[in-house]
């Protein structure tokens, strides 16, 4: 596939108190640490104040790698973008969603369940990210679990359908579990949601949520764009077969 | 729970050219061979031509498990009785897609992927529906497999999610294979697609279809409706267990 | 199927300094709260010092549910006895590996992984067990989580195979999260692992913990036991409709 | 991890009547496609008839991803050696099973259900192996399906647990169906079954079975063996994470 295409899109650049530990916003913190990646190729930005939310088509069909945080505005997001971004993630693109992206149009509408439904509290606790999975793409080179001091909580039960690898669960000194890393195939796509990543705490500077991160892109790109075959089969196989073998 | 209240649902009761084999309508034909089931309690139809489609939150809230066929008019569902429709799945209430019900806007909503897309030809080919899974009620009672002389074509790929248990594999005499019978638990609704049911052929007078097809709802009738949890928890379980135990 | 079958395994009835908290036996304290069930037939215990470990031919072709407690003698359960009890399994037999019984021979050989291996220390913490999946029989009737004052803590990573279902995720006060509660089919049985219940805290007292391990039995039950057809099918499926529908 | 070592193994090397069609054997036969793929580092044979079965701890510590061929001689394979080769994939060694290894002492010892339950009939059938999962490594570059003119028919029930992820079915001219192409992950393992490859018809010739398999090789290479932690856990990860913070 040569060199991987990532868009990183983020609810909204313009208003800091949104996202107060990123002055620069979240979306230019993640591509930030993405520059130079050799396995990494364009790198783009894109936020909900751009026409069409930054997500055109040119612009989509030229991502192999699309990056969802948003928090207070998902419902603001127009749903004929969603949909547009959905069918990319079907025919082929990966997905990672990110933290509260949890709650975006996008995860719902590809997970059909109300991924928005899960506990949450903000009291700086120590989250504690277990890998359940090891010799997996996305937990290589992290060891048997990421700390961090000063996390937003989240809880089970998370509206989710069962992942299809369970990568993550997260322990919380309040008291909480959660499912903070899972992989799921739609379609032709590879969607990771990775739930570390609170606009309050600047998590994203950690190395190993980094690594992470890079991993998930890593994994979530396409071999390929499969192409759609014909629904309307008129001839059978077997009769393919026999004249292809007369 | 006591008897399983079932309302079955379908397209459309006027045009009676698009159900030939059924000119009672393939809800009738389905309603009445549930008929007399001592599980089953209320036995409601609703048509895509009433009010609402037949689906008020009156008649949902009174449903254990909804019946969908459709074919010729998913879009003209309309959007907001499916969001209905998917939420008191997701709340509990069973659901069973039959047949071409695979391209409705209720399975694609709910399973988040274009399920509309699968192989399909109408040749009056021999199906055979195998057994994948034994010992599970689904496929109780029915033997190695099941064989429908003449049938609507369904191949692979089939655009659907890996399902959590694939219960039933079809073979076709033109060459196709297609998983014919997969279950889906999404929030707290279990989901079971069925794809035998042609409109032309009356498959649903088969005892060993029918034999599925209770099956199925008496696995996809809720145990419970669980109650929503508060999303936000200010307090954690920690300090409640402290308190409790003071 | 009428009324259940159970027998509850223990690996050693006599020294009591094994099972310090159950003068009488795990085997004893668990068939206890069983009794007067309604839906539970015969219940036997049987122990690792009786002939054939207690699980004769006979007594494992009465069992349509068995129960495995062990801890310490893991290694000397006869081999051909595991093989006994795994090939009953796998004709439909339910099985409920109980705590420890994680690092049983059954348990490793229906599995297949070395599913003795995962964290552990006994240091009297706090077990939080959350359910991650509602409305299914096995969490009926449970909360949103069991709390048990004093556990042995268990931790990820834990060696089995991704589960079919992940019902509970445990938490501990010490910083570990742990898979609890899974269930496996395999062959025609269904196999549920829950791992509280320490041997030095009552824990098999407490009414949720009960109520689990019922909901466990009546889930692990067959509907049938399914025959074993013939391997070599010398006429093929074809061949025999034509002949039926000659 | 640079290059992939392989190990091709083969159940006899000596009497050539079991596998009619490969003079050289079928292990030479595999090899010799292997070679000279970009990928794959030292590719070696090793048959049933050498000392430890040509699987020796040396070999098997210098393999990253071992295929299986095996159809006469399974309960000739000493336990022994079983083990040794488990022990491996669990540490992370990659597994190709290959057509009737579907019954070797390793797929069964590792699956944990009889693998050698499946139906089957030698009757020159038409198989077609139809994509299930399009763009995942191990399908690309094959396209809907994959035909053979005569192959052994294989069928389901096959008793296997529900694979990870379904990737291949097949469909047979005399009306069976299988799961012909399947992933499971045990341990840090990753295991592919793959039916095609009958002893009496050179269907290792063909370029997409080579192509599945060279993807099968690459797709089950380890990223990493990862190490063993300590079982025994007297500290808890909150004191060491105190410690490590004050």
């Amino acid at each position: 596939m040569g060199k991987i295409n990532v868009t990183v899109w983020n609810e909204e650049a313009a208003p800091p108190q949104y996202q107060p530990a990123y002055p620069e916003g979240i979306h230019a913190a993640i591509a930030g640490f993405l520059e130079g990646d050799s396995k990494i190729g364009t790198i783009r930005t894109a936020t909900q104040n751009m026409p069409e939310h930054g997500l055109t088509e040119e612009v989509l069909n030229d991502t192999d790698v699309l990056l969802w945080w948003g928090h207070c505005f998902h419902e603001m997001v127009e749903d004929e973008i969603v949909e547009r971004v959905r069918q990319r993630v079907l025919s082929g693109m990966g997905l990672l969603v990110l933290h509260s992206g949890h709650a975006s149009k996008i995860f719902r509408r590809l997970l059909g369940s109300n991924t928005n439904l899960l506990r949450w509290r903000e009291a700086k606790e120590l989250e504690r990210v277990w890998v359940i999975e090891k010799n997996h793409p996305i937990t290589a080179g992290i060891g048997d679990y990421i700390e961090i001091p000063e996390s937003e909580t989240y809880g089970e039960h998370f509206d989710i359908p069962a992942p299809d690898e369970l990568l993550f669960i997260s322990w919380y000194s309040g008291g909480e579990v959660f499912r903070s890393g899972c992989t799921f195939k739609r379609g032709h796509g590879r969607i990771f949601f990775f739930s570390p990543g609170h606009e309050s705490f600047r998590i994203y500077d950690m190395p190993q949520i980094q690594q992470v991160i890079k991993n998930g892109i890593y994994w979530a790109a396409p071999l390929s764009y499969p192409q759609q075959f014909e629904l309307h089969q008129p001839k059978s196989p077997n009769e393919i077969f026999k004249e292809n073998n007369a």
